[in-house]
């Protein structure tokens, strides 16, 4: 089984990551590493940063993922800064920016960075679009209480396993295993 | 009369410097430079980051400034990403994020960073305490129209003109002002 090192502070992200590539035949390793990131409008440009000091730090295969949660009426807040903001305003302030706002569209995109010699970064992303739930559901981590994907009516926190089959994470991890598979082994 | 070079995108607050320091004796010279900004909860590491880069760009003594508008009710939100939350939700989102709570207490810091010779990085920190408004003012940038600061019952947009009484990017300025003096010359 081929083994790849995911560099990351959120243990709860890990389980995710290891769950998907497993089933895709990989095994994830956890490196605990509190990452720079840089300030700037594009997830692709962070996901790049990161994926290069995680591979200065590690020298072996890594992968990073990045994410946000873009909302429409709110021109894409939280978007590439969703950590801050989630433990700073966190969801409430999110529900409370929406009131009154007809429009809860909003959309989940990740970014999953790969280099296995630190100057070679391969990106790829996922994307599910879905709505801002009216309440805060009980459960899951971030903002999975209050993120409903497209085609349901429960939000990732409730859908709890069943997440998965919607997930932006897994979307991006998916092409990165098919990629691997087809193009290193 | 010595001359520094400010960097920044931001040429409303390149104005503000300019004259805070002419008052000093220091002719205040402009480049436009987008410098990266680290995601970080520490105001001091983007500033030292940024001050770096700009040195490294433009090879002469330069000064860079950040500021922050720090909500005690939100955990400091906006903090380091005023910028972007501005660019964003905005003034209205601020205030929507602060219906209800009795707390409406705020600061702005700004740090200046000075260095010439690009290892050497001096920092120069200013402070103003205050309250967010109700309502949003007519006129300023940024936060300005929604920052009251202590003592005044006016915001900062406001004020005008005299708001550099009060602002701690002025505050900042002429510690660097009077440490320069000293050491410097």
């Amino acid at each position: 089984m081929k083994a790849i090192t995911f560099a990351s502070t959120n243990q709860s992200k890990f389980y995710e990551v290891e769950s998907i590539l497993a089933a895709k035949g990989i095994r994830a390793e956890f490196a605990r590493l509190n990452l720079v990131e840089i300030q700037t409008d594009s997830l692709e440009q962070i996901a790049i940063e990161k994926a290069r000091s995680a591979y200065a730090l590690l020298q072996r295969p890594i992968i990073v993922e990045d994410d946000g949660l873009f909302v429409s009426a709110l021109f894409g807040f939280p978007g590439q800064y969703s950590s801050y903001v989630f433990k700073t305003i966190g969801n409430d302030g999110i529900l409370k920016l929406l009131e009154g706002k007809e429009d809860r569209s909003a959309s989940f995109r990740s970014l999953v960075a790969y280099s296995d010699d630190g100057s070679n970064i391969h990106l790829f992303e996922g994307r599910v679009a879905g709505t801002i739930s009216i309440k805060i559901a009980q459960g899951g981590w971030g903002y999975d209480p209050i993120f409903v994907p497209e085609g349901v009516s429960l939000t990732f926190a409730e859908l709890k396993s069943m997440k998965n089959g919607y997930s932006h994470r897994k979307n991006a991890l998916e092409k990165f295993a098919e990629w691997l598979a087809k193009d290193k082994i």
